[in-house]
């Protein structure tokens, strides 16, 4: 049995993969505490917390500019599919999240596509689904582009994302509009 | 101050009330742990659990055919509005879920009318939301219906249902389809 199946049922699972990338990953130790290219089995009927706070969050980011939760995963199944879907939501009352090209303020969702491109303050986040067959859990994968997203024509190699290949974003050395704290709960 | 106002802010909250009934609710005790008449303060950031367990879950039906986890909630804000809204989400792999007409299968997810009915097995809420301010928190108030919210004309009596003045369901007697238990996390 493969590390990609259910151990009580064999299911293939679906994973969610996630390319990311900040332009101050080195030295910062921003993603420190994300393990790469290991894959993590989660259950489906849990959420998943992104952001500063290690005590909530899944996956944290070690930057004092990142929510305590920036966004949360929500796992669900559309009606008349057999697959499991992603529902993305901005838990950040001052930092917007943008997927694809449009723009999340606080507590608004929406379902994820198959692929597409996460971005809050100067992070970036790749996220692309391969379809399972077990409904209870689900896996992630974290994959570390030594660039950004956004600027290259060539990442990832396999499949080039042209849409987003023009430079939006300030440089990394520009500060970031991003809270340094926040009163949430 | 009033207690349907946010502490810090003064601002009016969003309250979702539920109105419950379940055929064997006498004498069992199936609502014994939820308080009736009293409003409580959540964060908008959290989801809801409604089932049988009580570690997970915030409000819990003593009820051996109740899955640990039946439904849940979600807040979150529509694209051009300005209030929360509630996002149900069925939770059991065995037991519909029903939001109005509309019959949900395990994690199949749906946005709430301010004002909808939903059932499981033997019960029955009517859930109404009244629109607050504040999207930081939200209040529930639970009421316990002496009789079936499907079979009355006047309840609630100053808003009558006319959609569910039809008997649809199973007598009390029945037995109920769910489980007895889930192998669920």
């Amino acid at each position: 049995m493969s590390s990609f199946e259910d151990a009580d049922t064999e299911e293939m699972l679906t994973c969610l993969q996630m390319t990311v990338y900040h332009p101050g990953q080195q030295p910062n130790g921003i993603f420190q505490s994300i393990g790469f290219h290991k894959r993590e089995k989660l259950p489906s009927r849990e959420e998943v917390k992104f952001g500063r706070s290690s005590k909530v969050c899944n996956y944290t980011f070690q930057d004092r500019q990142v929510s305590r939760v920036q966004f949360s995963l929500q796992l669900f199944k559309k009606f008349g599919s057999s697959v499991l879907s992603f529902e993305i939501k901005n838990m950040s009352k001052r930092t917007s999240l943008i997927v694809d090209n449009r723009t999340l303020d606080f507590l608004h969702k929406v379902d994820l596509p198959d692929r597409c491109m996460i971005r809050f303050g100067d992070y970036q986040i790749l996220m692309e689904k391969e379809d399972g067959v077990s409904l209870e859990f689900f896996e992630t994968e974290f994959i570390l582009s030594p660039r950004s997203l956004l600027q290259e024509n060539d990442w990832p190699p396999q499949n080039p994302i042209p849409e987003y290949c023009h430079s939006v974003w300030s440089s990394p050395q520009s500060t970031s509009p991003m809270e340094t704290d926040e009163n949430e709960l």
